[in-house]
């Protein structure tokens, strides 16, 4: 996984300024998975911030255009990361499909939307990573419909290591704008953290099952 | 329910094209609804040709710079209409929320994905009016948090009478790029139907639930 450092400071910054990254040590939010965890990412409040959105938008394009030459279709995670692949798909003047992690249950819907003919080189666009498997379950439901898959980009990561072990697979072509490490970093500088919060949160993020369960 | 006349017979020639929109009188399609109609509509499709992608986001930019001077917020309703939703909003350089027609059953997320500043006066972008019911559950949700709903706007409708009946209420402020009637002009213009086909297909617009029984 490759951490984009030229934009990683700024896209932390910019995330914690419009909330779409909230820290609470002190009272923890439950995620989907019923777990607690003293930080919520939510990049779809991107969306509702022309200049963020647009900034993001281009970084991953910058991405992609120096990273995947010769890319042909842009996909993106549903419904997360479908607003920010299309405006990455349009900064490229590229075909945009969407991927839900798991099929669609009626309809002539399939888990891809959109006409992806087989053989395209194709880049994954994510929002967020936290465990990697809805990540990698979209990244093979594209492979198993015969893409050809150059790798993927997100706007951010939790550093977790299960997400290290999850996409080991495309480890190398795996790149974000941002993460957990530069978020604390810039956090603690902005004073919007303690010196004890921080030492919390890394213990999160070193054992995010053991930090809940010690909280449940 | 106001039809876009300068965009509507190039509108429904790009969805035949690219086979948006299907039609098949002989071997009907069977509607997530579980009923059987001789179209089917995916403009997701769309998203898949740059092209046409741009010129969708573009016209419908146009009806709402034109129509609803003063919008300060663009909806989009998950999961059809997202990307072409955020795409319109980057065309207007405004925010964009995403919508769903029933709430999400975890975590933080809510029906409305994104930030809304209550009173924000919101446009609607739907992909699709079928029957009409879940643009309005999207219209009324974002009613419900307190947006100032100036209106909606649409790719494509059917023409049915339910949706006419559903969408009573935005009836004055609600534009669509192009219809049903259209598309059978433009089919039958192109010779992809015969004036018997046509005549099946009005059938079904005109009563869908006997066109389905009959044939169930």
């Amino acid at each position: 996984m490759h951490i984009q450092q030229s934009f990683a400071d700024e896209v932390a910054g910019h995330l914690l300024q419009i909330n779409a990254i909230k820290l609470n040590v002190e009272q923890p939010f439950t995620w989907s998975s019923g777990l607690l965890a003293p930080v919520y990412c939510d990049n779809r409040r991107i969306l509702s911030f022309p200049g963020i959105r647009r900034m993001v938008a281009e970084n991953l394009a910058d991405i992609i255009r120096s990273r995947f030459p010769g890319v042909e279709l842009i996909a993106g995670v549903a419904t997360g990361a479908i607003a920010h692949g299309v405006l990455v798909a349009e900064h490229l003047d590229l075909p945009f499909v969407y991927v839900r992690s798991t099929p669609k249950a009626h309809g002539l819907g399939s888990q891809v939307e959109g006409y992806a003919p087989p053989g395209s080189r194709t880049v994954l666009v994510e929002d967020l990573i936290s465990t990697g498997k809805s990540s990698m379950a979209a990244f093979n439901a594209l492979k198993e419909l015969g893409m050809q898959m150059m790798g993927m980009c997100a706007i951010f990561t939790y550093d977790l290591d299960m997400a290290c072990e999850n996409l080991k697979e495309t480890e190398n072509s795996l790149y974000v704008l941002s993460n957990f490490e530069t978020l604390l970093k810039t956090a603690e500088e902005r004073g919007l953290i303690s010196a004890e919060e921080k030492h919390e949160l890394t213990a999160w993020r070193d054992d995010p099952l053991a930090w809940s369960n010690a909280r449940s």
